[in-house]
């Protein structure tokens, strides 16, 4: 701990502590609504506070760069071009109120309670400032950065990222980094400090199964042509076993490799609870899915084909008999590592094809690939997934452990896919910070926790990074 | 043909015949269309009409019966109680016009083009003046009728015959009968005399699959609870196989009977196009159902699972990455001879029950019968369905085959439930005749040859059902 004795006492400090919160609410006053339109000036109000913020912690230049929709705010410092690169990522816009009944404070007027912050946008993507405090702390103290940073913060997240690929394709060159550091999520729970490592990618597909032309009366033609409802209970069970849970997709499941013995164990010891599980899942009845893995090796590690909606036929009220004209599937594959979306896609489409020409003759069925996402396999060996690790552990004086997401996180994916640079994400977030519902917190413990970890982590990939590193053991602290 | 000779001069006899379809237009100028509001005045002037027909006719009284809704006409003509008693059956309403664009004449005002005459109600049911008119053949040419006759014409046979198992119930020592005609049918095609002589019964389901309270991520929880379109894609396949078109319900075919030989023969023996039957059906790409039947055989003779609608999920555009809360499904079976509707009910209901208990432990099951209907099948052995069938024999001087319908007929259920009367189907109709379409129109010699062969029945009835009958050596011009 010696080492960054001097950036933990910058961060400990009780009035840098209180200042940092306080520029976190200034900024958080701003109503950065990105899906309402009459927020738009609000965005600029925020994209210009991040920059500002940017520039005062010590980034030397920092500016607004145009999109399709709202601009994303860009800031650098560049200490010298033989160092590492880091690329930090973050968003400032917020998700919208919801119902203001609900909040027991006013949003956008962050209020410290026992801790913590409550308002909108306080952690998604507060956290954001973690970043530039934990810069401030580097230049404070010492001087100068370790590591050249950028930062890129759009004003889209939670509307999709819908235009954060043009962006990054644009400005390529300007975004390329060694590195890429991302918070904008949370820890596994209290206490348990986790960096994800895996997120799954997935393809969407639209499916439809075309019977007679107008519909028929079940009676006078039931039993005579095929139903297309019929014909789709056969295109389902031929797709996923529904009680076995197995793909039936040929090919689809052979780059899935088996979960490490490292990271079953590494899972199997989170404090996870399937009742707490359940209740967050509706009050589903009960944890069901593939055999032979466990709920949250099913969640992050394997992939999925799941249903998304359904429909065909009458849907009114009462008995109408006919056979319908049609029927349609809106479902969706989730894929892990070593699965590619180009792939998947096209065993799934040939697959749908194959089975409809030899066994579905009454029917038409076409199929389309509507939605695609990348999966992220991050190497927990990496120089900079450790260097995270060990700042994270030595923080928490505890192991790390590491997780995944079950769901794809847009921009991450695209900054991996055109940046080429791997993604580590180090998030503060705790699993009751509400971070779209009413009453949105961030801790305030969490926050400065966050600050000296990434200070650290920044330090950590300069001497994994940097020229020739001292060959330092792997921290005992590292749970892989 | 000799023993007719009366009947048929009377009917044949070009006056006479100029004057029923005049009556027929004049009856069918009213636009009795029952489902809208604006023509209840045109109802109560139809049933007076044709309760005045009746007494022209030489029924004894007419009158007309209350019901729920538009009111049923009453006739009779009871001749003497040791006779046997006859019971018509037919309905006054007619269906809605439809788009009045497509009609090439005004379908309230009757035209005779070509042998035909159009217009809204001419066949359906237009035809029940047949035996309005067999009626008056035997009262001007013999005095007398050779049975008592009975008739009961429903006002809202068009809107589902709502009211009309309640009136049969108050009203059923009233039209108690030896047998029930029905000419509300069609013949299976022109030159080809048929008698229907089964309805598929049905049980109408609705099954709900429930799984989380609120939609979850499908990223975030998939793989790790039960989705309610896939257990009921487990359902769908566990009641009845999508690929060998086999029911799997425990029971359910155990009380269906093979098709006897002279059946399947009958069938064979029919015009039955491939080609038109899939243009009737929306163009379905090609013939579909259990194998070792023929068409005719899987639409008359062989029960049914059709599902009719379904819907759960997301149906928008593009891609909504969400586990459902539910699957909702509605679906029917149709039953054959030897089925009855509490039984198959049960037999569904219990399948579904246990197979949700033992295979779907994530989701929560239910199912309830929303709607059901007795199978009517009629022994072609009956004096009442040989007599029907040598009359239709000795008119059309060809064979008479039995044909079914693959969908029930409300108001012939009731009957039959209520009654335990035996029903035979005598109907004119061409498959031709759009029915309930734009240009309806009747074949003016089919309603000829109805008057006749509908004369001749009340004969033969008569001789059959009477006091100890002749042995009458079955017609060799009937095929079985």
């Amino acid at each position: 701990m010696g080492e960054f004795a001097d950036l933990d006492r910058y961060l400990n400090n009780t009035a840098n502590r209180q200042r940092f919160i306080a520029e976190l609410s200034a900024w958080r006053r701003i109503p950065a609504i990105s899906t309402e339109p009459d927020h738009r000036a609000d965005m600029l109000r925020s994209a210009e506070h991040l920059a500002q913020m940017a520039r005062d912690s010590g980034f030397t230049q920092a500016q607004l760069l145009p999109t399709g929709g709202h601009p994303a705010v860009y800031a650098e410092r560049i200490v010298d071009h033989s160092l590492p690169t880091v690329l930090i990522y973050g968003h400032y816009d917020v998700q919208p109120v919801g119902d203001p009944a609900a909040w027991r404070t006013d949003p956008f007027e962050p209020t410290v309670k026992r801790g913590k912050i409550y308002g909108r946008g306080t952690i998604d993507d507060g956290q954001l400032l973690m970043h530039l405090k934990a810069v401030e702390a580097h230049l404070k103290t010492r001087g100068e950065l370790p590591v050249n940073i950028k930062l890129i913060a759009e004003g889209e997240e939670e509307i999709g990222s819908e235009h954060f690929a043009a962006l990054v394709t644009r400005e390529r060159r300007r975004l390329a980094a060694d590195a890429v550091i991302v918070s904008d999520t949370g820890m596994f729970a209290r206490g348990v400090p986790t960096l994800t490592t895996s997120l799954r990618g997935m393809v969407y597909f639209e499916l439809t199964v075309s019977g007679p032309k107008f519909e028929l009366h079940s009676g006078e033609f039931g039993g005579g042509v095929e139903n297309p409802l019929e014909a789709m209970a056969a295109i389902k069970v031929a797709l996923k076993d529904p009680l076995t849970k197995q793909i039936l997709v040929p090919g689809f499941m052979d780059p899935v490799q088996e979960p490490s013995p490292e990271m079953r164990a590494s899972l199997a010891g989170l404090p996870f609870s399937e009742a707490t599980f359940l209740h967050d899942a509706g009050d589903a009845p009960a944890a069901v899915g593939e055999p032979g893995y466990s709920t949250l090796e099913r969640l992050w590690l394997r992939p999925t084909l799941e249903y998304n909606g359904e429909w065909g036929g009458y849907q009114g009220d009462g008995a109408k008999t006919i056979i319908p004209t049609a029927s349609t599937l809106k479902f969706s594959t989730r894929l892990v590592a070593g699965q590619d979306p180009d792939t998947a896609s096209r065993q799934v489409i040939d697959h749908i094809n194959a089975f409809a020409r030899s066994h579905l003759r009454g029917v038409r069925v076409s199929v389309r690939e509507i939605h695609r996402g990348s999966p992220v396999a991050i190497d927990s060996d990496l120089p900079v997934v450790q260097a995270a690790a060990e700042s994270m552990a030595a923080v928490f004086r505890k192991p790390v452990a590491f997780t995944g997401e079950g769901g794809s996180i847009p921009p991450v994916t695209i900054l991996q896919d055109l940046l080429h640079a791997p993604a580590v994400l180090i998030g503060m977030g705790l699993p009751d910070d509400h971070m779209h519902g009413p009453n949105e917190k961030m801790d305030i413990a969490q926050f400065h926790r966050g600050t000296r970890i990434l200070a650290q982590t920044y330090s950590r990939i300069a001497q994994r990074l940097g020229a020739p590193a001292p060959a330092v053991p792997p921290s005992q602290d590292v749970q892989l």
